[in-house]
């Protein structure tokens, strides 16, 4: 007897023959249960299969990708270093697999756990980071490993101007000053993606994207909303401006779904998620 | 003793002198109580009274229209071609007596039962679709009846390139393909909306609206929110075009009220309902 | 790599060796996503984390049990008949294996798919029917294959007096001389479970758990909430006065998470489904 | 055409054969859209259709009673006393015509229009008021004419001790003293109620029924939730023993659907607004 | 021990030294719990501390600001003179003491109590008005005291032209008339709002703003919803338009919060109400 | 200007005459803004207005009480043992000056901190725990400082037998059997509360309550419900039964707003916090 549980592809590949592999990190804190976005990657599966598996935007499907769907990992919750090494021994071996990860989080600190594999196996990666937050802080309130300084923690993994931030509109002015010395800075929007895009053409690249750059009239289902920031229409612009670039990884983090009463923010995530796969792994076809 | 529960309009002419006649065809399936659109009606009717009678947008008032309010069908839940009967009875009743109808849905598939009556009168009508969804399956689980197959149904209705979709974003690769070869197609936004109408001066016209071409910022109490959709201006832009067409019936389907925690998406579907009943009742007036 | 997408069990055993095969059968009519019962197995699984194995008041462990979770069936969503007939053919493949199905529904009409399989196996079997509602009228607006008609229907398979009904308080008045002719008729509350039971031990027994049995007050997720229900507390003590019968299958039918806004009505389900589990399935053991 | 917007009763009456004369009081003070208990009446309206007219309790059918539904009152927000003085003019017409009125509030203080017009008809007349609340206070902030004076307000157009509150549980010290004092006071509980209903049955008796002497578990759709209160089962019990008096008018208010996100509370009222009409306009009938 | 319960400035001023001076006015009407705009500055105020201190539009940070929070006024509930009476009593000591007080509402009528004080200090005022509704009825059902007259009351103290609105895009035929008439009206936008703004540089100016401005795509928080309004940005950029005029007061008013779910309409009120103190009294600094 | 925030009393005493200081102790992990239990302190207060200061069921009033508010501690999330050590120390102190701590949680395990103080004073004192779960883990996940284990570390303390267990209902073998061995452990039930009570009058008593020992019917605003709890009403007839105890501290556990969308759950913290406060500091006056 078949089971009849399906991940996230109805029609998934093995492992051993996928060119993507997704995996859901649901590290959000110490308590141990509901709170916040360590069900993301769960209710994102439960909604997956209300989404058309064909994008019009890219006239691509994901019936035509090789697609593997691991599940999610057993976070500990409470224990952020044993959480972060989890995440970290997971995309590495995926990335020895040579596939590509795609993680869903989680809150944002999870990014820190992959971005420790990938630097590995790609010492000259650049980072694209989408967010409404710089979360370039040194500590917060004294913590190194907080979701607002996850940046700043990837930023020594690398050299300087290697992280391209868009969207970013919020922070203190420490955070901002930081940005903009430090890191490839573009507040507010995305106008600049197609041109940063273009110049990343011959290096890895991973992609991180909070889901909170979108406004939150369209993503309200997040715990730190930022009114102000993109409209679906051009998140999805901007993602499209990608799909030239060698991408070696991503993640997609900081849906909230108890904050999401209609499932919109949850559909969000799933189209979006739709658009990366198929950017990445997806083949025209027409 | 007057009877105090009042439809849509307080003032409302008796049905010999109406130019409009409102009914709701709350059909969405064999459950018998409450999921999803079979409240619109219902929602919309106990809400309306929030609304402005003038819209700032045409200078009309609803008060100088000659409108009158059916009320509700009594759908027979569960059977879906007794549905349509009644509603196609019904409308034509209606166009019978030379009145316009003007049909509260329930789910998409409703319009079949309108268009069947139309064309028996307006054998030449054509038809404007504005959704997020082809609806041009030919059948959906192998089912013909379907809200996902409304469209296709009504394509056998009538000649090729008389259907004018607009704001299309989602749909499986053969709906997009059938769309682009028997359908005026015009996905993803309302651009051409004035062109066409322009060109459709000397025919009759049916307006089918489904609720979910706006975006779900806006309107998410739906059933398949579609994010990537029309703001509110954009659709009332939109619809201030078709104000010198030959209207002879128009719908507004699919808000379902249950996902609307705020009441924000009623206000919207009952906002749009009076632009339409003054573009096609009303008379400018200042 | 281990798949981590896990069913109700997280150390769940093959189907070969299980005792109990759970799947879920979301059918709640043609409506394509969302609406009502439909996804209460999803539900029911992604929050099952959250109940502990064990029960105290059994002092069993489900741990201990030898389950196996087959996932959820495909539901033609709109086909009626074919819907009913996927759910007998799992059920009889089950009961051919010598096992005991447990069936999450959906909507209350999916026991008559699988009491069409068990009356092949066990023609003497009794049914215990707990619920809000009476379910046996003749036809609902006409359908004679509706939720409301359920019992009506299973009753038409069985001799009279096979079905014994408790707990209901909602019906019309043929409803209520109907079951007070043809079925052992216990309304509005459990008084007599424990006599009814005393009196079943040497047949086969069939268990239909309409969840609205409860009280709204702790089960507000449902389509048809009747006030004036059991406690948490009664519908335990009474499922509790079933563990010497030989129960050959038993389903669990109309949780609506999207009326569970605060998910209490899922872990009553979940907690139900422990308890149910562990009656059937469990060995004490301190 | 007929209209099919129907009242609380699909087969009402015509007002001049009714024996009962619903209407809605929806006065809950003067902003002017949503709060509140406003909109308690339309409501009410929307759902009855989910509620059988067959009562398992009493055996009798709301199809047997002569029932008109007048619709609601045009209230004008934010006056007080315009709004009380339009309650006291419709009551009035109704006991004139020979028959009971039934008002649906809007918070409580409606009751104080209809029993000034009750007192005029029967001047003996004795009022039996469930609540959570003493509404005893003689002035609120100030205001003599507030929902938490009401009963206040009535005591002044009666003799003492003609009062019988039941389920009283929030006030302050004076308003418990005065209760004590000058009300027939049965705090806390329903169980005195079968005795003083005995004492009434040669009187004419008006019932007062501020819902929230439910227990919020039951009915959180209220402005001033007070837990510790009654469940369904016992307010219907001590209901039940109403049905050998002279009831000349009665009243059930403070639903506040917009706290209701379930619909529970609503149902509630709607199933206790049946069992009233029943216990008083009801023929048994089996 | 000192008192950790803060208001929105955790590092505030003493009254004396401040320049802005905060106060709640949450007056709703009659009713006595909960119903509508009477939470809105304690909901504001608990969730300011999710609020950055610094604006990356403007680069100032509330924490160079001399900032007093007055915290809330006792209103006199059902008592509209009364309250208004209270409200010009604060507004008129925080002028005489030099400061400039910002009021959070409540309705929109509160404005008309700060106005009266305004006027007295600074007879030649102008009044910046955003708003998606006229509030230029004479009477609202009789009532002269009204949220939908607050802006023709407010008129009624100064010369004509003198009030500037903004955003209108609701009302009936005459209020459009008067607002075209007797104010300096610019509906549904606010794209002349610059242009005005360099016109008013000598002139004292009070801001009044209306949060349902704001499309309820962003702002669903609020009892009258209006779609078709402003995006954040959109409103963000005329706000600091404002940046050069001489501002003597400002009101922002009609949160909501029982209507804002996700709680993203308190976060834009707070973040709108950050960028206006920065405007007001902030210090540019990098 | 005097500040009008208030605290929890309206009129409460300087903190040098209290006998009973409230703080609030926001705990809930590592996450930055909103999940759980850290607005319980801050909601309480906002909605503590609505209720009484009068108890019917004591005859008291808080007015006649000497409380002090000393509002929320600045809990560093993410950091456990120091949010711990920062509670121990305030708790320390209030107990140096001879007064009551009155501890608002946050998650349970903030009852560790006050305990470690408690025991100093008084190192023969005694728990009285109300709870719906064991809290008796050795660890979670490998976490001694976990909400799953705060009564194990707690029993680390104190000699065996000095916690009393109240209304367990929840958790593994390992938990039962420990409470049985361990403590004096009385699940499922409030039944032999009042005999305990008799049998600690001369010893000093330290109360937690988590409140998730109520049934989620009433109370489903917590992380974890557990069905099958106590009423309301059994819990405050288990409370009174304290009133004669040398009660030395108190705390109240578990709110969590987020998941009460209509505020019952609040009113029933507030309401409890009210009965527990006049039980240890209010006088009988009548």
């Amino acid at each position: 007897m078949r089971k009849r549980i399906v991940g996230f592809m109805e029609q998934e590949v093995p492992y051993e023959e996928a060119d993507i592999v997704i995996f859901g990190a649901g590290m959000d804190a110490t308590t141990s249960y509901r709170p916040g976005t360590r069900m993301a990657s769960t209710t994102m599966r439960q909604e997956f299969y209300g989404i058309e598996t064909y994008s019009p935007y890219q006239k691509k499907d994901l019936t035509d990708c090789a697609i593997f769907d691991a599940g999610d990992l057993d976070i500990p919750f409470g224990n952020v270093e044993a959480s972060l090494s989890l995440i970290e021994k997971m995309s590495y071996q995926i990335l020895q697999d040579d596939k590509i990860p795609c993680m869903i989080g989680g809150e944002h600190l999870v990014s820190l756990g992959v971005m420790r594999s990938i630097i590995k196996k790609y010492p000259d990666v650049h980072v694209i980071h989408l967010d409404a937050h710089c979360d370039l802080r040194d500590d917060y309130l004294g913590e190194k490993l907080s979701h607002a300084c996850v940046v700043r923690r990837i930023s020594e993994l690398m050299e300087s101007q290697r992280i391209h931030q868009f969207g970013i509109r919020s922070g203190d002015k420490d955070e901002f000053q930081f940005g903009e010395k430090h890191c490839d800075f573009h507040p507010f929007h995305l106008h600049d993606m197609k041109e940063v895009c273009a110049s990343l053409k011959d290096v890895p690249v991973y992609i991180t994207l909070d889901l909170d750059v979108l406004d939150p009239s369209i993503f309200c289902g997040t715990g730190t909303p930022e009114p102000g920031g993109l409209t679906f229409q051009e998140l999805l612009d901007g993602l499209l401006s990608l799909k030239d670039l060698s991408i070696v990884g991503f993640d997609v983090c900081e849906l909230s779904p108890v904050y999401d009463a209609s499932g919109v923010s949850t559909t969000c995530a799933n189209k979006i998620l739709r658009e990366l796969l198929l950017i990445i792994g997806g083949k025209e076809n027409e």
